[in-house]
């Protein structure tokens, strides 16, 4: 019997390890799809669902880095086997900051169903359709060791960083139209902020998959395409809210 | 030679370690401290070496990546010692990532000098000041192994997300009454969400130091303090802009 355990190959560690990261990623996708649903659809059960389920990816993580912490005492692997399973620490951190944006996301949800619906809602889900085929992409070319595939997500972060930026100043735009707009807003642009720092770990999970795959980094870091910190958007002369709409 | 090489003490190489991450935590301090002097002083060309400064803290990130790939593959270390180098991985990740508000908020710093001045930026500095001290604590718990200290500083997380949710609410209401404080205040939303983030990644490494000296995660997470997702502050019927003003 102990025989049969000591020969459990450390194959089949690494690829249970595999397993984990790919089942927390997509639990990762579902999150923040149902996260961005509960915003549309202005649904609180959803919203609460997303915030609850958060403690899988928690755990996720826990299992994650208690798991490689166990392989790497006593397994001391070298080359690419260490890789494996750094690699795994590092996507699992990734995908629990991503869970934690769609928790932040559904949180907002449930503030935004008790107020006014506003516009610019329209353009979430077009920016977190982008992110879940990035996350998609970066997991499939984690599973497939497909480089090619994870720097073709990492370029797509650009698309993200550029609608971000014009949601970001549709939504000033629409805050200075309307002070009543201000509170919904304000967890509008949160919410394209969430999705937007989910796109930068995907990028992450890129280079990852990178270093995984070829042993060494994705060139150098990539410039952050979000400008709106630059932004200094000043009210038209024309907005004063109408006092009587 | 050689002989002399190969007894290089592994002791030395993690006290290496540890000096990279006790080096890098001092610039992460500097870094914050500095981005948000130059929000309080308008000051444009502070803001800037900020955001110069943040490319040496993504290079200690990588050379303590590559330092404990390294000695995780040489030295194939157990126990407390595979600690210390899975603890300065994690620690140098909260670190990097304390740098990247810091120049979000340097970028801030120079949108902000371009805009008029407004009243709530008098709470940033005392947000900061927290913020610092659990950085300086947690790094200080880290150098001496201190759990308690860590915990400490884990403690005052609840004091910064406090100060966050009553700032978070002034500035709502600040962008409530004139327009022209909608983009300098959303600014300032976000230079508060950078240090309330800060303030949880301090809380992150509090929870390293205590697995590095305890071997055993601390508790259960703590409970996330930041309400303001849940926000719905709706203008008084007073707050509409005076356009004469």
């Amino acid at each position: 019997m102990a025989s049969t355990h000591t020969v459990k190959s450390f194959e089949h560690e690494l690829q249970r390890l595999a397993s984990l990261i790919t089942q927390m990623g997509g639990l990762a996708e579902a999150q923040l799809e149902a996260s961005v649903e509960a915003v549309v659809r202005r649904d609180v059960d959803g919203a609460a669902r997303v915030m609850q389920a958060d403690a899988s990816l928690d755990g996720y993580e826990q299992a994650v880095e208690q798991e490689t912490v166990r392989m790497l005492a006593l397994r001391q692997p070298m080359g690419i086997d260490l890789r494996e399973i750094i690699a795994a620490l590092k996507i699992s951190t990734d995908l629990e900051r991503c869970g934690d944006h769609a928790a932040n996301i559904a949180k907002r949800a449930i503030a935004l169903s008790q107020l006014p619906p506003v516009r610019p809602v329209g353009a979430i889900p077009r920016m977190a359709r982008i992110v879940r085929e990035m996350l998609k992409d970066v997991l499939d070319a984690y599973v497939e060791r497909d480089t090619q595939r994870a720097i073709g997500a990492w370029n797509r972060d650009r698309d993200l960083d550029d609608l971000y930026n014009s949601l970001f100043r549709e939504i000033l735009t629409y805050m200075m139209e309307d002070p009543r707009n201000i509170t919904p807003c304000t967890h509008l642009l949160f919410i394209a902020k969430n999705l937007e720092r989910c796109g930068d770990h995907a990028t992450n999970i890129a280079e990852t998959v990178h270093f995984l795959v070829e042993g060494a980094p994705l060139g150098k870091n990539r410039v952050k395409g979000d400008n709106s910190s630059f932004e200094v958007l000043e009210p038209p002369a024309a907005t004063e809210p109408d006092p009587t709409a």
